[in-house]
């Protein structure tokens, strides 16, 4: 499956539509949708959105942001990074490359990744080479990090 | 079920070992557990966790930590305020008050609480009197933030 093709992903009802066979369907996707309804964001916006088609059909997506170095709290030396979530491939469609494709995707950036995902899927993630963050409570609250570091990049060394 | 009494949970193997039966076990317990085999906790120290026992059972816990002001960006004006995360109520004890009095419990220090449930549960936060926060991408990253507000405390407003 070298042929999976990732695409940014466009604000509009369709893809809102799309969204909905998501289980990680929450806030961001409801704000989005109000947002084009009352025309605070046109009809076709980038979103922070990427996926996978099979056919016309949108089987796999994630969301990526660009997360600015002054707030980084994770990497050596303090730099931009990439905050991965929302990884998610529609059931029938799963163990077929397109979660790989989607995070390699996030990968050609050549930016730290940053992700905190939701349900049991280490062995995923292990796969693609991110690995546990040292949790820190005051950073972390309960989250479960998971990082990944390009070439020339550490994990920051914590306070004890 | 007026009569659930919550209690500060200390760190030692007994509640590290209970905390295996809730499904929110994570980066953060095993970081409890390795700072108490390597004694940069001593043990019985206090927990960011609450709980509440059936006999000698751990049959529900929440974790609280106190986010101090100058990191506030969710209510106005800005001040101290509780994050909650990983309650949860074994299923056996559910429906049984002991969600409500946790969350009863951590109202009770009168500092607005900010919360991110992983499960489907909006229901059950609405009747605790939470509210959706409005969703701001740069800020919540994918989550589903809910905040409570004691009197005289509002939500901070987004820049659009």
């Amino acid at each position: 499956m070298n042929d999976i093709k990732v695409e940014r992903l466009f604000i509009n009802y369709k893809t809102l539509e799309a969204f909905k066979q998501f289980k990680e369907y929450g806030h961001q996707e409801l704000s989005m949708l109000e947002d084009l309804e009352s025309n605070i964001v046109e009809n076709n916006s980038e979103s922070p959105f990427y996926g996978a088609f099979y056919g016309d059909r949108l089987i796999a997506r994630m969301s990526l942001y660009k997360v600015d170095a002054k707030y980084d709290s994770y990497f050596e030396p303090p730099q931009n990074y990439l905050e991965l979530w929302k990884l998610e491939v529609l059931p029938d469609y799963q163990k077929r490359g397109y979660g790989k494709a989607l995070v390699e995707f996030a990968k050609g950036f050549d930016l730290p990744i940053k992700t905190n995902p939701r349900v049991k899927s280490d062995r995923f993630w292990e796969k693609m080479g991110f690995q546990k963050a040292h949790y820190e409570m005051e950073r972390d609250l309960g989250e479960n990090p998971l990082i990944w570091l390009p070439k020339g990049v550490q994990e920051k060394e914590l306070s004890h």
